[in-house]
């Protein structure tokens, strides 16, 4: 990098090998600047855009990260903007011809470090005490939340220990092609979801009755019970608001409440008990990306994953249209072929699903990625991918799968902050991690959020809804390893529940938005 | 219809032609059970399912409503229960050869009829008085629903003149396909919506600032302004959340309340009015449908809607797969020819895009349909198509399209109760009937949701939440026309705001669901 006094021009060059570097200072640096290298800004160029180290021929690769990021367009000059109407997106790279499996040295391990979790039954364990209320239909919707809001002021109060109650409301479950191709998606997220650790093994389901989706197709493999007493619950329970008994509206709420409170008994008893770190299981996000993403707070979580990785802990990336044009750093990190093999099945997938809608990954980018400084997805997915962090991938998840192994896991789903976390939620994550350059209030009301900006300006800005500042290393004041640390130790303590996260303190949530790529009816 | 003193067997036939009639007695009827016409049940039928009224022979149509829903699989004789495996789907009818406007009587006008509605700038009539905050895209919804229950709590009661404020979230506006074929529906969707009358033209609308969806391609022909001070608002108001003036969460939702307090003014202000039915724009739909559908609920419906339509009014009918087997009768009923070929082109369009994900029109029908009674998706539509009434068709309605023309319009929408319903309010209904027979608690919190039900043991059962029984027709207490009347009287009481539905009462509502056909990225 390019280190310059505070105040002066900074640039920020990513690798030896770049021909641009991008522009740090707060507010972009007017033409005529002087940088380093006797370089001078021939144009004003904004916060995060890319200036020319060099001269570049029309037609020659424009190289960031070590990559080249697109074709200029024309002879861009040194000191030039190189903005994207400069640039010219290359084609995705095909999947022949890719190193596989050739960078899998196992890091060493990392050992001492410990939370305080809930263990549950089947070996997973919670970062949070929770109450969630499955559905099956979005019929449902209006009940559950008047019933969460119920549960929420009038039953959580005498069950202390159990942290809050919420409905996972959802779209699906009527009105859908059912046994269209791909139908099995949204419904196996829905059923891993309701397995989350964080529900602690309490799967109370609210049905409509009716619905396309039903109770058994959607429990596939979960027996059907009761919510017996006070011992241990086996299986789900199933709720129907058809069920001839509801008398009403009341009736349906007092019978939900009814239902609740067993369940709150039960979690209520439980208690958090020391556990390795290797019981994490992170997924790791970005939204709403500036250029500063692949240089700041994305480059500390791939440091953070792997500690977390070295740790013996669960890590899951994912986002596929940005890390398909970093295929080949997959497959070279896949722990196995047949890792490899599972990463350019769901990647190709993707390709498809997208070509059947007339997209491809180029619909990624957003205006405010562009008004950031990322001119292209390659640009984009570079400092994407870079919260993978450096160890081999030892699993791959299709969409709504739910992971067994350990290690740094590719998890399959698109790049849409919601729906990636519904999915990764799904997966069975328990802490999840989001950076953002631009700024956004994300937030998932089953599992802890941290969120971690790029830029300190936004981190200050916005300082009741930032939980960690990478922006310190775009100045040098800080170093990726040190911000990696710091979010790994946060991590650690939000798992205990000794941290709560900013969008916890404020009750923010988003939706779950599922993935469901068959058609509506 | 056969009718019968209370208690013995009764059959409902639709249609002089029918071979099938349906069991109407609550608990079905035993094998063994005596009919008229010397029938005899030879097996056990449970309510709502269909009876043979003569023999069948393997392959020979069976016949309700006066049209062939099937082919019998086997050789079915009279009395024999007439259930989904003995009845083969056939074929969609195709497009051609299909009568023309050849059905376009127009029914005699009905005058006089008016209502009590709030008058809006753009000559629509609102029912409601409702503040409603548009969204750009779903990473707001948390902030939304926070700022939308401090509203609701501190500044709504000084404003009693409006009936509420509603946060139009959505999971659209990034991490889509923006530039895909259909990715227009979604976003003129929720531009519409943010027109509807019952939001008297105070467009609130909160972004985020870096979204794929930016404001000013959601609103498209609609002036960006400023919220203004006493005078009518010209245009939209636009809060973004990554203006760099909100120093975080508590200066975005005081950012949001200050400007909303603005438009509660504004609207407190306004009075309503005696309007004409014409007024009304009514959007009917069924959902949880039932074998009764087609006999009580949706006939009465349709009667409402030709005296809706006399009235000058307008009603929508949507449902693409619950019209696409009555083609016939559409293009027949169409205005002109031009209305028909519109008509075909939308049925069209959704016979590929459901062909695209591997699906088709016998996707639609449900495990509670199928336990209602109706075998399959040609006797759903059946029923379902008689909302639609017997006047003259005279528009029709891309998906998310605004109405302009008045008398009974096709808005061609999925059949999905929600993604129908917030078309429906994207098309600008300011009343909304929704029919069912299994029971829904569905309702939208931007426009008053009128429930009828099919029968009159799920009227009694959810007194509260069921506005009108058509279940009396089956016994012949009370006639469809009755019936009929009944709604439109309830109609206009409920557009003046002199009564308020059932889900109004309990603050019910389910979530907008846009139709986006497009792929997420």
């Amino acid at each position: 990098m390019v280190s310059a006094p505070s105040g002066s021009p900074v640039l920020l060059q990513v690798h030896e090998c770049d021909n641009v570097a991008i522009v740090a200072n707060d507010g972009g640096l007017p033409a005529g600047s002087r940088l380093d290298h006797g370089l001078m800004l021939r144009e004003t160029v904004p916060q995060g855009h890319k200036v020319a180290l060099q001269d570049i021929a029309a037609g020659a690769p424009v190289v960031r990260y070590g990559v080249a990021i697109g074709a200029a367009t024309e002879d861009i000059r040194a000191g030039d903007w190189v903005h994207e109407q400069r640039l010219r997106l290359p084609a995705a790279p095909s999947f022949s011809d890719l190193p596989v499996s050739t960078r899998t040295t196992s890091p060493p391990p990392l050992e001492g470090y410990t939370f305080r979790g809930y263990r549950n039954r089947d070996g997973s364990v919670g970062t949070r005490n929770i109450l969630a209320v499955t559905t099956t239909v979005q019929c449902v919707a209006g009940v559950v939340e008047h019933a969460v809001g119920r549960i929420r002021s009038e039953l959580l109060p005498r069950y202390p220990n159990v942290d809050d109650v919420v409905g996972l409301e959802h779209n699906y479950g009527c009105g859908i092609a059912i046994e269209a191709p791909g139908a099995d998606i949204p419904i196996r997220t829905l059923r891993n979801i309701s397995l989350n650790p964080n529900f602690g093994g309490e799967i109370m389901v609210l049905s409509l009755g009716c619905e396309k989706l039903q109770p058994v197709r959607l429990l596939k493999g979960i027996p059907i019970g009761h919510s017996g007493g006070a011992t241990a619950m086996e299986g789900a329970e199933v709720l129907c608001l058809q069920d001839p008994a509801h008398g009403g509206f009341e009736s349906m709420i007092a019978s939900i409440m009814g239902s609740a409170e067993k369940h709150l008994a039960r979690l209520d008893a439980r208690q958090r008990e020391t556990v390795p770190a290797s019981e994490l299981v992170v997924g790791v996000q970005c939204g709403g990306s500036d250029a500063f993403s692949g240089v700041t707070a994305n480059p500390a979580v791939g440091f953070c994953t792997d500690l977390l990785v070295r740790a013996g802990a669960t890590v899951l990336f994912s986002e596929v249209t940005e890390v398909r044009d970093g295929v080949a750093q997959l497959t070279a990190r896949a722990a196995s072929p047949q890792i490899a093999q599972a990463i350019l099945r769901e990647l190709a997938w993707y390709d498809s699903y997208l070509a059947r809608g007339g997209a491809e990954r180029s619909a990624n980018t957003t205006p405010g990625n562009k008004a950031g400084g990322l001119s292209n997805i390659v640009e984009k997915a570079m400092g994407s991918i870079v919260k993978s962090g450096s160890t081999p991938i030892t699993g791959v998840l299709a969409p709504g799968e739910k992971v067994c192994g350990r290690g740094l896991i590719f998890a399959a789903t698109p790049a849409s902050d919601f729906i990636c976390g519904t999915l990764q939620l799904a997966a069975g994550m328990n802490l999840h991690v989001f950076t953002t350059g631009r700024g956004t209030p994300y937030n998932l009301s089953g599992v802890p959020v941290l969120k971690v900006s790029t830029r300190t300006e936004l981190a200050r800005r916005w300082h009741d809804l930032i939980d960690l500042d990478a922006g310190a290393i775009a100045s040098g004041s800080a170093t990726v390893e040190e911000t990696g640390w710091a979010l790994f130790r946060m991590l650690l303590q939000t798992a205990s529940g000794a941290r709560r996260t900013c969008a916890e303190r404020l009750r923010l949530a988003n939706s779950l938005v599922l993935f469901n790529p068959a058609p509506v009816t």
